[in-house]
């Protein structure tokens, strides 16, 4: 395929995606690699509350988050039932951010959310020259994504350094929503930390539909455009910040209220 | 009113105060739009943890936290029931450091606090300044207060660019403690991470009193220096080291051992 | 006792290491004491979250996790039941890190895992000398231990101008695993995030076992590599990440399947 120029110009900034939680010190220590390697590195955390296990959810919020980051960020996002196993390493390469990830479907929201984009799988060349040789088989994050984390928001390495540009990475968890002339079925990917449902269905997939409504869990939602909208209690449907169609509940958990969990469900029609 | 001249001379350190908590990314956006627009910038979290919908809890944290961070820092607080409907952005200009908050009562504890203080409106030609056009109706964190403690942060902006001097601001949430001649009545507006009951009544409050004792949940607790003055399983009060007097029981949960929640009512008298 | 040549070389880099959990703003304003005082100081969270009152786990995590960090960095820990009572601020340099906390035994397994240790007791006079005149009888995090670490992670302050060496500091929590000719007789120290059961067994406890399987809630594991290499649900012991022990349930937690807890016993002996 033909080579894409590269837009990556290194901020110097780095975040972090995983499912390790805050309990315990992993992500401390994946830190303190970042910090041995390059020591003026800038680490943000987006969020290690990812279930374990359920990698679509790192995708579904990085493609939401990363545009508010620098240009020039390195993404790195672990969440990978599969550690341990043959498993190739995946830079994506994405209107001039990088991101790193197990090759597992992780990124595939990221790459339908960017206009330019190179795939790439990082060659074992790359870990030999950074020093990375005897990784050990269950915390990668640690001794592998941080080193090559630290090298590409340095400068240090390239994108292009990373291996050839490929065709495919393993497909992503999640279907697209299903946009018919009447409706739209979508999916409830992530429940915030307020008990807000989140679905994948964004402004576009609505643009056939004159008066949308949002029917879940056998009720109706209006659509509103902001919580304060409603009185408190009340349940609302909405475009919310990060551009997907959300129900809430007013000062209330909507995840409690309408006993919806991840995986249910949400259909947009006209009323 | 006359204006008292500044003493914020920006340090290059945020604080961020929200009830967002850990599990989203919401934190991560906020900062990565902080990184955006002043690389150097030092963030440091207070807590996300502060109850939905209850700002006061914030403002009691501040009041009792900023005099630990250096003068010049821009701590910014978001916890707003009403976020989307017409607001004010408060900045309070308050002994050398510069707080940013919905205009909802969240800040009166700090301007309780503090020696020196200036109250502004954030003007709206500040934020058309700052490239913020059209901001999303329910996530002013990022959109709003990021870039404005950015450009504060770094000294792109002076509180006097804010708008002007302003007499009031929404009132706080919590009623002070009330004092007579023979006890004072508090409340517990916050409980810790030990279970630790801590109300907002300070030793200024208990001058009165010669020999005080502490009453709540119908029982009584002697006034000590510290947790190890009692064997573990005990409870005592005490001047906490944040200056309010705490309820605690030693190495377990006061408030589980108890049953007492924020809001509860504590009177401190004489033995 | 000879006084070995320091090579702790300040790296601007500071770790915490504390019960002090992440809901309130305890650890925030012990960074603002940081930054006050170092305001290039690079600050990493280890863990927030020990059990409170048991600083045996943050010694564990400490001694298994410094080594990612750079050399001359300073480490943090403040888990302690009798703060507040007389204690010695503990003060010991290994391998080029240096270790604060107090003298209750928390640092034994940093002494143990280190091949250059200097143990010290931090004299009252320094503290002066840092201006800490009338520290809270109840945060010593954030009155005594953030002063002290930005000025050692500054350069200010050297290990030696800290105290004169000491032969012992007070004894660790948990006993050194029991090894015969047959068998290991090791302890559940932690639980991760994922409900793994992390032993203090280490690869050297094993040598004499030819063929080591791993017994605990009376069943046994078989060695394995990685989680992979066992079907979802199934159990295996492995050698995790940090160089110990370790019983795991394949995407599910062993400490919820087995119903063990902290300080369960688990034996390895050759089957």
């Amino acid at each position: 395929m033909p080579v894409r120029p590269s837009t990556f110009r290194a901020s110097g900034v780095v975040t972090l995606t995983t499912d390790f939680g805050q309990k315990d010190p992993f992500v401390g220590v994946l830190k303190g690699q970042l910090v041995a390697r390059f020591a003026a590195v800038r680490i943000i955390d987006l969020t290690h509350e990812i279930p374990a296990h359920w990698p679509a959810e790192a995708g579904f919020w990085l493609a939401r988050s990363f545009r508010y980051f620098p240009p020039g960020t390195v993404h790195v996002a672990v969440v990978d039932p599969g550690v341990g196993s043959a498993r190739e390493i995946a830079a994506v390469e994405a209107d001039g951010h990088l991101f790193l990830a197990p090759d597992n479907g992780l990124l595939a929201p990221v790459v339908d959310a960017a206009v330019a984009v190179t795939r790439r799988h990082v060659a074992p060349a790359v870990l030999a020259r950074l020093g990375i040789l005897a990784p050990s088989a269950t915390f990668h994050g640690r001794d592998i994504f941080a080193p090559l984390a630290a090298a590409l928001a340095e400068g240090r390495l390239a994108p292009a350094d990373l291996g050839r540009p490929i065709d495919e990475l393993v497909p992503g968890w999640i279907e697209e929503p299903q946009v018919t002339a009447s409706q739209v079925n979508g999916t409830v990917v992530t429940i915030d930390h307020f008990g807000n449902l989140i679905t994948n269905i964004e402004p576009r997939h609505l643009r056939g539909i004159a008066h949308p409504v949002v029917r879940a869990a056998g009720r109706e939602f209006a659509v509103r455009r902001t919580y304060s909208d409603v009185r408190p209690g009340e349940y609302l449907a909405l475009v919310n910040s990060f551009g997907v169609v959300e129900i809430a509940q007013a000062e209330h958990s909507a995840a409690e209220g309408l006993g919806l969990a991840r995986g249910a469900p949400v259909v947009v029609l006209s009323k």
